[in-house]
């Protein structure tokens, strides 16, 4: 990784170069699996795959040194897909096939979201750590739940936060937030907005019970970053609110929700809505603001609207200087993490109280979100 | 003023070409006084000049057509710097010398914060029209009062929100989206960090009653395009939160405040800072993001930390392009049209309900502020 420390001249002409090698495709932040040199660390499987997030999460604990053993879905098309996709591996005839099975020690989940947390109790009860795709619980019932069988079998519940896990901008910015590039973090600003797609969704897009509301759904990768740069281990939520203001046709859909909160380590505001508009060549301009005591830093996560190319833009300003900082060849460290607590009952990738706390931020948001209505 | 309509490839391009050509120097967003052709259409004076904004004040009234004649002021060194930059300027005795001067349409002030509404009441009372700095009014008691006379006396009371009025792209993005450029507007996010330049500052900075607390300060410029860009006649705040988290030196100064509102044409969040750090060669990385139906756009005020030169750069993505619209011909047209409105007794530069209102969202948030305490 190339860190540029430089005046303002420079950084300017630096970055007329890096726009002359500008590519058109941008890069989704997801490496692509690496060949395995070694014997695999682990044996995983998956169960569920109704969101195409579960391509990103296999290939995480791929690259872990995890090996995949066996899928398990409802529908066939996603069978068919997933198959296509990762042809080594076997079809379970039944969710139960996955959870007998003692050799798996990891099962990963894209359900529909409220069936994630139901699949995640049964897999801790069966002796296995459980890694699901966001949002990773849908209520606070849920998370009780979920919160009392960790406690009790001592299992991984870990959910993949992948706009900070799989995204080496977000990577690169937490380890020079904790060396204190910025000094003491005051606040962060996390802005998730996202396409809606609709004529790609599935039914349980559109059904509140089903995904959890926009707070539960988008904002809790901005929850986990809340927590992460602040260093908060605890924190509240200020105001939140939701509303569908755009799209009367699908009356489950939330297209917008916003929430103010504070940490014992500092305070956030965070926005997700399904605005983003079709000229946009990614999925939604995610940014993250993050100022301290000695600086700022902001993060373009799946794009620049400025012209640089791909995704992962961190730009950093302290009290010396102004700087880019290239974090193409960043590592993405989660995969090896969750692999490595999988084998040595650790919490390296993430805590699980974080994990937990990040989640149960968005749930007590939604549950409390004041309801917008907007004149038409 | 162009505007390019490109795609992405031409874009990039595009910025190349402009990155090649950049200043050091960054634009202030002030233009500098353009010398009259024509006779001055209106007389105005200055009671007050304790902040350094005045300078702009005076300007945009100038470049509208109004001709300076009389300065009063309590502090010497003040009057010396203001009559060196404006030389044909009159010094006055005191204060009621401008009150009581029959050819004066309107007072300009820039004075310590909590004396500006009681200097625009005796403006008012003495038939003049009044536009002050921000903050224009420091309490509810204050607004009030200000509200009754200009009611009563059907004066101007103006507040220079000088980050849009006197930003270009902030300008030419109130034009965009009155046109429907983003279809119908969901929310603004305005970010309006600051420099403290503490060792510069008087003593009035530090103390809480004579500048009104942080909210009412800096985030009035917030709170006014809040409202100019949804549309929003009415709103409420749905929380707010003030702090000093980390100035112990200076118990008197809120060095942190953020603040969720809601109008019936949109939402928005608004958080202001005093922690911008050295190397940032302007006064603040001030942002505006506008999500619509359509579109979204969003503004990098002072400075485009990417590395484009000056500020007022304004971006837009929208259902069929992403662009960089340039805004560096943009006219100001505040200081034309407060003196159209002095002489026609309109309100085409502001309505006097919006720019009460944008003062009393602060107000309010600041009465009501919950108070932040980090953990050091």
């Amino acid at each position: 990784m190339k860190k540029s420390r430089i005046g303002r001249r420079e950084f300017v002409q630096g970055l007329a170069g890096s726009v002359a090698a500008v590519s058109a495709v941008p890069r989704t932040g997801y490496g692509t699996p690496i060949p395995r040199q070694t014997p695999p660390k682990i044996k995983f499987s998956v169960i569920g795959i109704n969101h195409g997030h579960i391509n990103g999460q296999v290939q995480a604990v791929q690259r872990g040194g995890g090996e995949l053993v066996a899928v398990y879905a409802k529908e066939q098309d996603l069978l068919d897909a997933f198959v296509k996709r990762f042809p080594t591996v076997k079809v379970a005839k039944s969710e139960d096939e996955i959870l007998n099975d003692k050799s798996t020690q990891l099962v990963v989940s894209a359900a529909i979201p409220e069936e994630r947390a139901p699949i995640g109790i049964r897999v801790m009860r069966a002796g296995k750590d459980y890694m699901s795709d966001k949002p990773g619980i849908t209520t606070l019932e849920q998370l009780a739940e979920v919160r009392k069988v960790q406690a009790a079998t001592r299992r991984i519940y870990s959910i993949m936060y992948s706009e900070r896990f799989e995204n080496r901008a977000t990577v690169r910015a937490g380890e020079l937030v904790k060396a204190g590039a910025i000094g003491r973090v005051i606040q962060t600003v996390g802005l998730g907005p996202h396409k809606t797609n609709i004529s790609t969704r599935p039914a349980w897009f559109f059904e509140r019970e089903r995904y959890g509301g926009i707070l539960c759904d988008i904002a809790s990768h901005q929850a986990d970053q809340f927590l992460y740069f602040t260093g908060s281990t605890s924190a509240e939520v200020v105001a939140s609110q939701v509303g569908n203001v755009n799209h009367p046709k699908y009356p489950g859909l939330e297209d917008f929700g916003d929430m103010m909160v504070r940490g014992n380590g500092g305070t956030g505001y965070i926005r997700v809505d399904w605005f983003t508009p079709a000229a946009l060549p990614v999925f939604g301009d995610g940014r993250l603001t993050v100022i301290g005591t000695e600086g700022f830093l902001e993060i373009r996560k799946n794009i620049d609207i400025s012209g640089r190319q791909g995704g992962s833009h961190l730009f950093i300003v302290d009290q010396k200087e102004m700087r880019y900082v290239d974090c193409q060849n960043v590592a993405l460290p989660y995969g090896d993490q969750l692999v490595a607590d999988v084998l040595n009952r650790t919490e390296t990738a993430m805590t699980q109280a974080h994990c937990f706390l990040a989640t149960e931020l968005v749930l007590k948001a939604q549950k409390q979100a004041q309801k917008i209505k907007l004149s038409s």
